[in-house]
């Protein structure tokens, strides 16, 4: 499987599109937001340059594609009318994969400049919305030319499957039966993508450019601690019920791993420390209810059906991952199953996920 | 009609794709190719940047889209092996409209880029491509920061329908039946939108930047004279059979006009000298056949028919607008008459596209 070629949130609009099913991301957003705008006030007020370039790693497409870098945006904005400063110019690079679905964010935008228009004050500079599709584990801007960048749930997603996981049979992530070797391989899998990601990153930004990263992570040192394997062994048991039934092939399910390192903030410092170019100015941690939709009044019944918001949260991130390995046809009867599973949990424990929050300076 | 949200070539890699039946615009790109290559070899020459910012404006979707650029980046590489010069690192911006297929385009950009690389010599630097969704009669890039600009056969099309057309019955384009306030009308358009155009772009160009524009023109100072109409009047005539049938309302058709304009080379030349951004290096005409097989050999039978070529390349450009105005129901019908009546008069006549092509310096 080339996961640059595969990984993709599911496009589109549509009951199951990614952009009808990413709350659980908006509120990571939301939350880390203090941190986000202390970092952009901070850059901002350093140098007043006269152009702002800033680039969304894993952007994905829907509510969430633009949220963060209108914030951003409307943040500057009021700052330099306070201070009397004229505007500068926001050009904004989002990206992902190849695979993502940039015609929907496209076409969305005519309207959403108006609107972010008429919510900036006079003066203010225009803003520039480009596109950029490729892979983080790699170049993808000029170099010195980026002065803030953001990316939050992305880069968990690893470069590739790692290599060496033929033992980790009836698992599709680290789990609590994971051997040691299939552990140290995802381990290894993520120090090489996330130091290649932060030499690249280095390349890219001005001296004194700013990065505010989120992962989905874990608390915990052991990588396979329940607080962020769960949600896949969830997902392993709903498939493999369905090769106990004879519906998937155990073949298929052996050979398949999710692409994905949910680190601790230890492995991140670490990481940043031993590549060398950024200077660490915050590292949090936070939580966040599996179900996005918990303690949200005036619900219509359907969402008031925790299992069925999760289901639908992690068939948006996960169903093209799926449909490539083992085909369209299985999809409904794993999400449905996989509901189940969720609901039954969720009704007698806590279910979170973790979020390590990392916010760097260059040079 | 919303020109901004309508306009786009036809999507996806289907049979009736711009991307399967835009080999006239092809061959217009190769034929202008020596002036666009002087142009950028001037352009480094003069200074050997250490970055080189294009942005190819009317991108569209298809074999096309990436051509030029890439033709452009294999130049300058081969320029800077021959003076011993290190490779500069090069951006490409693809512009096009919010409803162009930018996801068609993003899909094949890694294979893309690997055959690239391999065309490149050694050491030859990153080349990064992003995707600019916008009207090119509006800011698009950052003050100074361009340093070539291309745009093949899209100059042509107007921001909007120009106003007071409503005497233009029966037409959709400029005719030698037009009154002559439907002249005037489109060549005020014309006017309004090529002089906004230059301004934006000599605000993005750098000191000395450069910039080669073809349009699809005339000769003629007769703005409604057949070498640049006719191509429309035969549409026209297709609609106007199926409004005598009964098949479309003739309100409809009179409220229909295609928002183009086919200048001539003075009156590209008196804007750019009107506006004063910009000098003229060249201004030149060729033509090329309405059939873009004319000429081929071993071609199969259904493109040795000129009619069915011409009828796919322009159903490929106009389809979205007519689908808009007139729904898609008519659309095959249309074409399918469209195709005799090109056929028929193809077989009489000589039957070709004017180019305007235009090399221009900022400063």
């Amino acid at each position: 499987m080339e996961v640059v070629q595969v990984l993709h949130m599911k496009g589109g609009v549509g009951e199951t599109s990614y952009a009808n099913n990413s709350l659980v991301q908006r509120k990571v957003i939301s939350m880390t937001k203090p941190i986000t705008e202390e970092a952009m006030t901070k850059l901002y007020c350093s140098t007043y340059p006269a152009s702002i370039v800033i680039a969304d790693l894993g952007c994905s497409s829907g509510p969430n594609t633009l949220f963060v870098v209108s914030e951003l945006i409307k943040l500057v904005d009021s700052i330099r009318q306070k201070l009397g400063q004229k505007s500068p110019e926001y050009q904004v690079f989002l990206n992902d994969l190849p695979g993502n679905d940039f015609n929907t964010i496209f076409k969305s935008l005519p309207n959403f400049q108006n609107k972010l228009k008429k919510q900036l004050g006079r003066g203010s500079g225009p803003c520039f919305f480009t596109g950029v599709p490729g892979s983080f584990y790699g170049r993808l801007f000029r170099h010195n030319s980026l002065h803030f960048i953001h990316s939050s749930y992305s880069l968990q997603w690893l470069s590739q499957v790692p290599e060496g996981l033929e033992s980790n049979k009836g698992n599709i992530y680290m789990a609590s039966t994971s051997p040691p070797d299939v552990l140290k391989a995802y381990y290894e899998q993520f120090q090489q993508d996330f130091s290649l990601f932060l030499k690249c990153r280095s390349e890219e930004l001005v001296e004194g450019g700013r990065m505010v990263l989120t992962f989905l992570g874990r608390r915990s040192d052991d990588p396979s601690s329940k607080e962020c394997c769960y949600i896949w062994e969830l997902l392993a048991m709903a498939l493999n019920d369905m090769v106990f039934e004879g519906l998937i092939e155990e073949e298929k399910l052996n050979s398949f791993n999710i692409p994905q390192y949910t680190p601790s903030p230890a492995e991140v410092k670490s990481e940043v420390l031993k590549e060398g170019s950024f200077m660490i100015d915050r590292l949090e941690v936070t939580e966040v209810n599996w179900n996005a939709y918990q303690n949200e009044f005036d619900l219509s019944d359907a969402f008031k059906d925790g299992g069925y918001n999760v289901a639908k949260c992690m068939r948006a991130v996960a169903e093209p991952l799926l449909a490539s390995h083992f085909g369209e046809a299985i999809i409904d009867e794993v999400f449905r199953r996989y509901r189940d599973i969720v609901a039954n949990r969720m009704s007698k424990e806590k279910t979170e996920f973790v979020n390590v929050i990392i916010s760097l300076i260059k040079g």
